[in-house]
């Protein structure tokens, strides 16, 4: 038995609701055109639909209704072989259906929950503070989405209100990002509002302040953390693989010095960010997870996986800078994933305000403002 | 509540046996001016026994039968404060006594595990493949103790037996190795055999080969592998504290970008080789843990270690390089850490065996002799 | 005066011969969206024509004639905003060019160089050893260029021979390697050889051995050093301006601690990666330059470049992941670069030959072929 | 011939008046008794002498009068086999004596400088804003030293004066830091001055401003950012040497991949680290050297040199943590010297306000004091 999968057995058991296992994954998603292309790959939908995942947390209304844990793996367990369909998924469901559920009235989640379970609709989700009047950059499934979650400030009572916009709304504009060298499949767009009209029935009850949007933001960052250790497992599996096949003067590339120690030090940073990882969710669980313990896990995590990664980008030689080897896409991916919720800076500098009691983000204050 | 805090609570409830507080250990080993003139405390030795924590998982004989979890943290603990008294007390109750225990007759234990235990009785072990006539360099503690541990090979039947060798034994003897940089306290020895004669009471019965000394091993590396992560500990602690009470420019340390992120790489880091090490032990208590397993966690963890205390070292200026400040005698002492049982590279080696089935630890191999 | 414009300014002092200015650059090969489809820009060719550069050390023929610091600065240049247009260039000039002026007949030199010098003709190089009936992988330029400088084994002879083979020879099948993450300007294919004719006169009377490629190839293991230059010298330019000019928390990015300390390193890597190239085609202007200096060079130098440029790539945030901003662009393509002409571990190795005397590479020896 | 020889002849050939062998060197500094008694070899001091090296640039008065480039060169060789002579040489020729060649009345110098040259007198320099009332901390050779030069604040003109203060002297006491874990030869006291008296012959009549002590510092920065790369420099020799000599399982260590790449990556740093200090030399020769120039070498030069020394340390093995080796001590005195002189972070943020134009030192401002 080797050391990694003896590791994910031990872990495996503290993950009870696991259900999906690689092959189906590699079978399903094989993907590299798609992302050269910096295309869609729309049959892809309806193959998740088939896993009954959609909806991870959520009780009823045609979805799974798993633990935190549980939900995370099966939705990190994409990542493994294409980290674009996976932020994919976690969009619509972390996110999207994650705010209806949370924030919807009984009837928006009869309407959208069972629908969006199958995946027959699909939805984004756009944060930020501005009126139906108003733009954000870089929204993950924008471009194609049936249904967007869009989050405003209402002007007159200077609250946070959350809306559900219907694609082709008159008004509502989303322009395809170009040019992308990570996660090319996922079809970000700049969204523009020009007075966007929405019916009352479509405002999300449950939302009334930035606090309400951080019960969903929570559960997502949770799944941006894990993200990268699926990648980096991965990685190594194709790196194992690939070293035991292939020969170079005479003997499997598995055979040298150096690229034992590369792959054992793959192995070491995979394990560890597993135990990180694992840990999270614990903290979720029980209701004790803070900011800084889910900036720390993101950017220590993110940050161990750009390493992993490179090594074995190393290790695959002159196969490791082609897309169909699987490794050159997840080194690729990983440079978005480092950089959105958060980059590594800015998760360093809110776990550094929770544990030294101070703010270090901005650098004037006026002796009136000090956080000091 | 802190990262920091909040994470030793949750590892802690895995934890249930530990019962050291930092406080105590800090009140019993502020011992700067031994490590200065390379010398040992021996005031130290009574004050362990204070703490019954002596034998460690030794059930019966005076010993507290601790799980090998609990008595990994209670001696890793003591590296907070100081690596060398760990060291020194893990020789004599991790390998010593527990050669005893595993190995030796009933009279043995009953003669010397209760009086081991008060640390009445101190010890050394000895490892390697020689007959009493022999040497061998490097052993801890064996400048002063009353009692080694040796295992030599029979040269009549080729099988490995163990020794208790009383100091003063004629034909044995110790030289203190000078100048070293780290561990200053330890006093470590070249061993020299010379026709040393013990009696057959003193063969410990249940050695009969290296399988046996195994048994030993490896919880004896299970307790190195978690040294550096008390040491990371204790020095993040300190920097915690510093940065929070110095000031530079007008404003506490604390409050530079710069400083933040380093400190908050520091915890990351903590947090990982903390759950590593937790998780090596888990392994161990299930009868799961394999030696690539052990070496991985050893190498990554003291790796991890360096990274950690090296960012300490730079956060305390310089007071970081005056050893009463305590880092910078965590800087120096972690490098025969990193060195022993096996260093960085062998034990990224002895995974790398168990993870690709091939040995690359030697160059040369003729084609009948090939492990290939 | 900016650190880097005196070090630039220290530096040209030496490189009397570079008549290329950034902005010429800048303004002919702006060409993300060629990298974006992986397609070849030819109206690049004449652009490069233009420039008077091709050939470059050769005389006569319709060549510049510089001295190799001149050329390679040259060359180099033009990585600092695209490395594949480099890398196309340098195959053209430093390789194919340099071959026929060194090995090919006077004949052959009349015949081809000042076509190649404007760039009429174009070309590439295959190195390997092998008969007409053959294949090599990963030959840049190869899908598209009028001629190919191949070299063969000689069967009878067993001595190594060139040729110029034109595009269109029957027998001749080059196929395009798809899914590249970089330099995916550059049309890389796979050669196919079946019974390729080629007339005597298009032999290259020059080569007889590998001694006599070697003369073109450390040439061009000195252009492929300085690339990785170039490429670091053009993101550290676009992060300078890009920190200065863009704003968070109302103040422009350079204010804060933790990008000055970035673009710190990026400034020190660049300095000190010139230096080293710079001494590298001194050396070989004297005619000192090693196998062991060159590898160590191209290795370090590209390892520094990742450091930088993922430093870079850092700095721009959500815009460091955008091929049109320039540093993502250059993230990727340096990946092959680090890789081609002897990966990172190869390049160690062949250093580490000339400086210990002991060949490491293999892992298997007889004792009669024993090279310890 | 080996890489780094073919570097140092080339390099050598730019440093035209070298005259100090290692050998010469090491006969006379075999040096580790002394450091791990934290003490000073007093008979160094005439070995010094005999060197003639003393003064440096001085021009007379019995001194060398080399270029600034010779001058480093002799003082950093020192540094190849202890970096504590060598800042105790430094402290005495380029702060001590270089203040009195520059700032000091004809009387004084020929009343000073020829005996110094010969070491018969000795010196150190203390730098500081207080009146002749005041202290200042960790000041080399300050406890032994025959001279003090002393910087005070006029506190009735404001101004800057500079005063040679002899040992001895009523209301001066210089208290020995202890616990030092690097350059433990060199003696560091913080200096108390109460009411100290000095005759009006001893003020250096050319200080007279915060400008006239840089004409000195810029100096000693040169030589603190060469120490590094020297010690680098012996480092590297003694694990050559080391590697080549000793076996592992039946073969020199040097033949095995994963030492062969460690030595190559300590040599690919002592060369870029050699030609980034040989350019700063030059940039001072010319004039052109900037405050931000000489902190982005001696924070590049003294990162890199922590990553080298530390690969040799682990190359070593169980003899890199013993001081008699020469690694181990080179690994703890770069402590100090990566911190003194403005620690790392401090000296990126230099050369960053330099090259952005935005200082980013302090947190805090107010509008009518910003910088920005």
């Amino acid at each position: 038995m080797t050391v990694l999968s003896s590791l994910r057995q031990g872990i495996d058991l503290m993950y009870c609701n696991c259900m999906l296992t690689k092959k189906e994954i590699i079978r399903i998603f094989f993907l590299f055109q798609y992302w050269e292309k910096a295309e869609f790959p729309f049959h892809v939908v309806l193959k998740f639909a088939a896993l009954h995942i959609a909806g991870g947390t959520i009780k009823g209304y045609g979805c799974p209704g798993h633990s935190v844990t549980a939900s995370a793996i099966a939705v990190a367990e994409v990542a493994r072989v294409d980290a674009s369909c996976c932020t994919f998924f976690s969009v619509h469901s972390c996110l999207a259906m994650l705010t209806i559920a949370l924030c919807g009235s009984e009837a928006q989640k009869q309407k959208y929950l069972p629908s969006m379970a199958r995946l027959n609709t699909v939805d984004c989700w756009v944060e930020g503070g501005w009126i139906l009047e108003g733009q954000k950059r870089r929204i993950g499934n924008s471009t194609f989405v049936d249904v967007l979650i869009i989050f405003a400030r209402n002007t007159t009572t200077n609250q946070i209100n959350g809306y559900i916009v219907k694609k082709n709304s008159p008004g509502l504009i989303a322009t395809k990002i170009e040019n992308k060298i990570g996660l090319r499949i996922v079809q970000n767009g700049d969204i523009l509002l020009k007075k966007v009209f929405v019916l009352d029935e479509d405002r999300l009850t449950g939302v009334n302040s930035f606090q309400d949007t951080n019960k969903v933001l929570a559960v997502s960052r949770i799944m941006v953390a894990r993200q990268p250790i699926s990648m980096s497992m991965g990685v190594y599996d194709m790196c194992h693989m690939y070293l035991k096949e292939r020969k170079q003067f005479g003997a499997p590339l598995a055979a040298f010095q150096l690229n034992q120690q590369k792959l054992d030090q793959m192995l070491g940073n995979v394990q560890a960010m597993t135990l990180v990882g694992w840990r999270l969710c614990k903290l979720y669980d029980k209701g004790n997870m803070t900011h800084g313990q889910a900036s720390l896990a993101k950017a220590w995590i993110s940050s161990k996986a750009r390493e992993t990664i490179s090594l074995g980008r190393e290790l695959l030689g002159g196969n490791g800078v082609l897309a169909d080897f699987l490794v050159a896409k997840a080194f690729c991916d990983l440079e978005p994933i480092y950089t959105y919720k958060g980059t590594y800076d800015i998760n360093t500098l809110v776990t550094g305000r929770e544990i030294t009691g101070i703010a270090s983000f901005k650098l004037a204050f006026s002796a009136q403002h000090s956080r000091l």
